[in-house]
């Protein structure tokens, strides 16, 4: 295939040059503007990435960081992964995938990171290039965030149980000391507390199967109909087995979940969970991202919170 | 960040001089290597991809191409491309992702692709960098490819029934028209033909909740004890549940699955699986896309398959 160097050794110029003419037209003679061109005609010659990047210092390259452990990844990311990579092909990007904070950013133009914890920040703060969180920003955050409004989303699934008819509303959260966990606690005590409603808050880390023990050892406690609000789709299918073996789900019983990538299509009943909005983070990141690397000046810092949206199933219809 | 083109400026050369100089210094004049280094040392610059990509044609750059429809992307691909990412990155290449078979070729150095169909091969063949196939390779396959050993695989599952005292053994299959269902099928035809059992082969859509309906109407027909052998863990998860409604699992009724990536740590009780060797396959493409790539010659076609291991946990113990 035709590239930079057969322009440049067709005209007897150097690539640089060659580049030059091609982003910088107006920086050139019209004699050098006219050797460059024919000899553009004469290879049969397209531009490309290498060329664009000698010139513009761009390479149209985004890193993925990736700091969370490899062996728990969720399956949350092949999704967000696809969209990003798809809503940055449109805009003549490329996604590439990194795990190490320490790789060289010279052959990048910006970075979005998930899995950081509050000791990664200084490191990505120091950065040459424009950096993107993914995931809830901490507070006095020094770098722009996109997440899912995990507050409001839970005050949204509190509210939808409380406005079936639930009025035992139950919320299993999870044992982290993550602003996300944090967030989508106070969603629910925010609701209850508007409501006046009793507040049952219980944690346990995310597995079904000890949200399953937990539950089983709850429900002798419960008023019906009682609604149980999990923190994660994970939890819920340990509430669903659980809560299933005494109660009628949805009549006695309601269960609403948080997530909406995969397991939330597995259960039975099917689960109405929370559906983190993927197609408009991954959209938000992109604009975010790319607007911190076209332009000339630094940009204030901005967190975005999408608002989820409620996938109405088989669990919460009294 | 010092670049390579300020050591060009300060060397009065062009970029193209000072990457020969870098990498090929056999090929240049004793003055100008030494022209070139003064001018390093000056700026205090580290050669980078972008120096390397200049002379040798080398990006460092591997595509992961995914083909498969977006919406439906399976968790598998996390688990994939984080293994993937990690080991080229140990090898000092970065992953790349890509959706788009028509993309330029010319900042890469090879591909993976994932989710082609037979009508894709003529246009991968013809690209110019090394293409690898992530999936089961046709019949005279044009390119290399690595795969799970789907026929060992569902093979090793039976056997292991059959082992394990179960004699009415079933196959849930997939009624998909691919190479990897076909295997995954005639690896149980193989042994049951061994052994002399009887053959009950179904088929159904790669969905939890048709296993299910399936399932119970398969039920009353078992001569316990009985196994099933699933093409997939969604499959398993939708038969785990049909057949606890009427049966002991596992004494009365075994079921193994096909995966091992993530739905088989979500089902009750848990699940037994043949488990997908992602380390293994991501290790195994890693090198045949390297040695491709930095092979002078045209190497042969090489189709891997990695024959998988048998997760036991507790749907298989009689």
């Amino acid at each position: 295939m035709v590239n930079l160097s057969d322009v440049a050794r067709k005209a007897h110029v150097s690539k640089m040059t060659v580049s030059r003419v091609i982003n910088h037209p107006d920086q050139v003679s019209p004699e050098l503007m006219t050797l460059v061109q024919q000899a553009i005609e004469a290879v049969g010659y397209v531009p490309n990435q290498v060329a664009r990047a000698l010139v513009n210092q761009r390479h149209y390259v985004i890193r993925f960081l990736l700091l969370e452990d490899v062996a728990t990844v969720e399956p949350n990311y092949a999704k967000l992964l696809i969209r990003l990579a798809h809503n940055l092909q449109q805009k003549g990007y490329t996604l590439e995938i990194s795990l190490d904070i320490t790789a060289e950013t010279q052959s990048i133009d910006g970075i979005i990171v998930s899995g950081w914890r509050q000791e990664d920040l200084l490191k990505l703060q120091t950065l040459d290039v424009p950096v993107i969180l993914y995931g809830a920003a901490p507070p006095n955050s020094p770098l722009s965030s996109v997440d899912v409004d995990n507050q409001a989303g839970i005050e949204k699934a509190t509210e939808y149980m409380w406005r079936q008819g639930y009025r035992d509303i139950y919320y299993i959260g999870l044992s982290l000391d993550l602003p996300f966990a944090k967030q989508r606690e106070a969603g629910y005590r925010a609701v209850m507390a508007q409501k006046g409603g009793r507040v049952n808050v219980y944690q346990t880390e995310n597995h079904a199967h000890l949200a399953d023990t937990l539950l089983t050892n709850l429900m002798h406690n419960f008023e019906l109909p009682t609604a149980i609000v999990c923190a994660t789709d994970r939890i819920a299918l340990g509430v669903l087995r659980a809560v299933q073996r005494v109660y009628h789900i949805p009549r006695e019983c309601g269960v609403i979940g948080f997530d909406g990538v995969f397991i939330d299509q597995l259960t039975q009943p099917q689960l109405t969970t929370v559906r983190q909005p993927f197609a408009l983070i991954a959209e938000k990141i992109v604009a975010q991202i790319i607007s911190q690397i076209e332009s000339e000046n630094t940009l204030e810092v901005e967190n975005t919170s999408i608002l989820p949206d409620i996938v109405v199933r088989e669990t919460t219809n009294l």
